[in-house]
């Protein structure tokens, strides 16, 4: 029974394509939050930062963050709480909402945002084994999954879910 | 200044595939755990399960284990913990290496492990949206940073380096 199944288990493609996923996620995360520790962030944090970096308003919702950086509302709060230490965000209470905090990247987050960015591109984000065409080849592919799973609301959705 | 940069920044495929890695990573992380909650089982600890049933003797070096998986050893310490307290690995001591440990798979582990894959392979690792030309791409397109990387090891490698 263990030949036959592995025999079965063998040849999955879709197992095959899943262990790619987690290995190249470990690979990456480590090499980038290498990269990321002279500017004392994670790439976690820096993922935050960019997030509130290219809202209108330079804050957004804790619970807001958490949506769309897919973590745990515990991880958000550790997430802002290290920035907020490091003077990258401030929390600030929600016009909108009594009872919500935002969190608001300051003028230093801007500026450590901006020299992360310049070190991640010099080092083209650890994909520089990689041609353009498969770079989007990648971001097509995975798109996909993104998709079913709710990722890339269309901005009017967002805006129609936030009324 | 801040133009310039989101200009220069904004189109940056390597960014978007990075992204889409670290996305595509928290979605399944989340669907393929919540599949193995029944069987006491995260996918971290299946994948440790699969690599102990994959050896040849059912059993591997600790050190090992978090090679493979590209792990940290305190969290192969945790994994192995946590399966060995269901029953499902046991610690024995290296033959070959005193001072070494090794992880053993016990039957009732290759029995959850079979259960476990048989309820991954129905829900088909969570991929069922793609196709199988897709699957085998996604794994070909990732193979390159796994290989940068260090990633497969070749067998004949991997025994030189054990002796």
């Amino acid at each position: 029974a263990a030949d036959t199944w592995r025999v079965h288990f063998g040849p999955s493609s879709a197992m095959a394509a899943v262990t790619s996923i987690m290995r190249a996620h470990q690979i990456l995360l480590g090499q980038l939050d290498t990269l990321l520790r002279p500017h004392d962030l994670t790439f976690a944090r820096y993922e935050a930062l960019v997030l509130l970096t290219f809202s209108r308003t330079g804050s957004l919702a804790l619970s807001r963050i958490g949506e769309r950086l897919m973590v745990h509302p515990t991880s958000v709060t550790n997430t802002v709480d290290r920035l907020e230490r490091a003077g990258l965000v401030r929390r600030v209470r929600n016009p909108d909402d009594g009872r919500g905090i935002l969190a608001q990247i300051t003028e230093k987050g801007r500026e450590v945002v901006k020299r992360a960015t310049d070190d991640l591109m010099a080092a083209d984000f650890c994909l520089g084994m990689y041609g353009e065409p498969d770079l989007v080849h990648m971001f097509d592919l995975l798109r996909t999954i993104r998709v079913a799973a709710g990722d890339f609301p269309a901005p009017d959705e967002t805006a129609r879910s936030d009324a």
